[in-house]
């Protein structure tokens, strides 16, 4: 089958760009003391994460309880949900899932690790805890030394659950257009959780796992950084977002679209904004001169230019974010040049609870 | 079942208020001339769509071929695709659609009419053509009357076509802010399209219908107005973008979440930008200030005020879009009150192609 064969809008993974930025990761870990674990939230697909295991990544992380089932159903043994799960519901599914699997989760509070204590004791699984640090997000996680000690104390103290380390994850740094200040605050979360981790093991407790980093601040990392687990999700696709980031990961995935009706001045695809993740922006049209003003509406995206564009001539966007584009979508087409050559179920998709 | 028993994020609607907007927008087209042609993107639910149909819609509107096939299975018999479709395996399967419902597509170029009419006469059916106009969206459509009378006679001339009518959505008004532009514009389109309709039949051609309006324009149009059809989907919804411009229809659509973490000045729920459509701006989320700050990300949502919420508690987000924010779910929770009285799949979800 041909790119252009396929029915639009459909999402499109280019294998080389794509194999490149899984090289490109590799040669950036290698010679340092971190290991991927790359997150799931990213590409939503158990095949990509397989592959990403095969290669040497310590483990998958993920979002959501949802997600975590999926890369489980797929055959993933180390699984690191980076989130509060809090629902009573849900904490029974994951004392479950820790049967099959060794299932990390976060948590920021005591009244968190009793519950999966007690869910874990019934279910008669170990559940592993990472203490969340906030390192800048302002989102969860505890602020201080002293906080953060006294939840490891609690979580040692549970039946059920054991004390894994830190989860420190810098988000907003990931998108910083700076070089400069991405390198300062990495630097300075770098000294914070340096400090964090023998504060808490001067107190008794062996941090095994510190995770967090992102497509855009792994390369600002030291070599014998702190973090042993990088949770870069983006970097095999890219969008963008990141592509103004200058990273030298390659754009992979692009959003394969038909044009529907043509004037002079405009270009109309039969793409908008329901197949178009657009909480980072706006997409790419490639093909057409870069500035040129585009509208993007549900299920249409026009741009204003001259053009040698026909009906049913097919673009390719750049989605503005990955993550969210990708979630929106079924299937992910694997293309080589013009030959489509594979179908990759996004199984985790909608998976958000 | 109660509310707070369901998982998070989770998609609701508020059956009393879902049914004070279909009676209100009932009420608004009593005795006009117009009928309700409701837009099935913003719901893809084909139990709402069933509903519509009961109480007296000519048809439904859809903005792709996948929500076609959708309505039809479900046993829709009059479905108009507000959209050009130029594939030709899409082309094709049109054809095949026609011969189980009174199908009517947009066209906008002589080419696809051509290959539509190859399609049906091929098929043995009858694709039934609307004449986009442009008149203000700068999207799809013919610009003046004599291209649209050139494609009139092409399709009366097709095999397999029948004419049908013009297309004039206009988009650009639906949120406009100004009640006076809105009106202005409004009766600006009402005289274009009065006088194309004129044109159009004094050579000869009959306009069956005439299709456009939404959620912000129907109270707009006149009693004996030159639309037949008024297409508007969110009126049964709302969400935050259209509540700016008070309206009178109610938020009936939420997306339930649940705290995960909370600090003195914050708030974090387990709903972000993967669980809300954000091209048309930030949710609300209902029981904190309004004007708190907020920050999204993809699973994450923080409101930044004093309050009293704990871990586990409830809020409802009303989304900044609603028709971006269904096709993300697969179901939609109908409450009463606490009570969970329903659920309803959203059959046309993701289906953009």
């Amino acid at each position: 089958m041909k790119i252009n064969d396929l029915e639009t809008p459909a999402l499109i993974l280019d294998r080389k760009a794509f194999e490149a930025n899984l090289d490109k990761m590799d040669a950036l870990l290698k010679n340092t003391s971190m290991k991927l674990r790359p997150h799931y939230k990213s590409n939503k697909c158990s095949e990509i994460a397989k592959m990403q295991i095969t290669r040497g990544a310590s483990g998958i992380t993920c979002a959501k309880l949802g997600e975590a089932e999926d890369l489980a159903k797929a055959g993933i043994k180390n699984i690191l949900i980076a989130n509060q799960v809090v629902q009573l519901s849900k904490i029974k599914k994951i004392a479950e899932l820790a049967k099959s699997c060794y299932l990390i989760v976060c948590v920021d509070k005591t009244e968190n690790i009793v519950e999966l204590s007690l869910a874990a004791t019934e279910a008669g699984s170990q559940i592993h805890c990472l203490v969340e640090y906030e390192v800048g997000m302002k989102r969860c996680g505890v602020d201080t030394y002293e906080e953060f000690l006294e939840l490891a104390k609690i979580i040692d103290k549970c039946d059920g659950l054991v004390f894994e380390g830190i989860q420190a994850y810098a988000g907003h740094m990931a998108h910083e257009h700076s070089k400069e200040v991405r390198i300062a605050e990495t630097i300075r979360i770098e000294n914070e959780i340096t400090g964090l981790k023998k504060y808490v093991e001067e107190n008794g407790f062996k941090v095994k796992e510190v995770g967090g980093g992102s497509t855009g601040t792994v390369e600002q990392k030291p070599k014998e950084s702190v973090y042993t687990d990088i949770q870069a999700g983006s970097y095999i696709f890219m969008d963008n977002a990141y592509r103004q980031l200058n990273l030298g990961f390659k754009n992979a995935l692009f959003v394969l679209t038909t044009v529907i009706s043509t004037k002079k001045d405009r270009v109309v695809t039969d793409t908008g904004v329901k197949s178009l993740g657009m909480d980072q922006g706006n997409p790419i049209f490639l093909g057409v001169p870069e500035d040129s003003p585009i509208s993007m509406s549900e299920e249409h995206g026009a741009v204003y230019c001259e053009h040698n564009f026909n009906l049913n001539d097919k673009l390719l966007y750049i989605p503005g974010h990955c993550c969210t584009t990708v979630n929106i979508f079924d299937e992910i087409y694997v293309v080589d040049g013009d030959d489509v050559i594979d179908c990759w179920k996004v199984t985790g998709r909608g998976k958000a609870q």
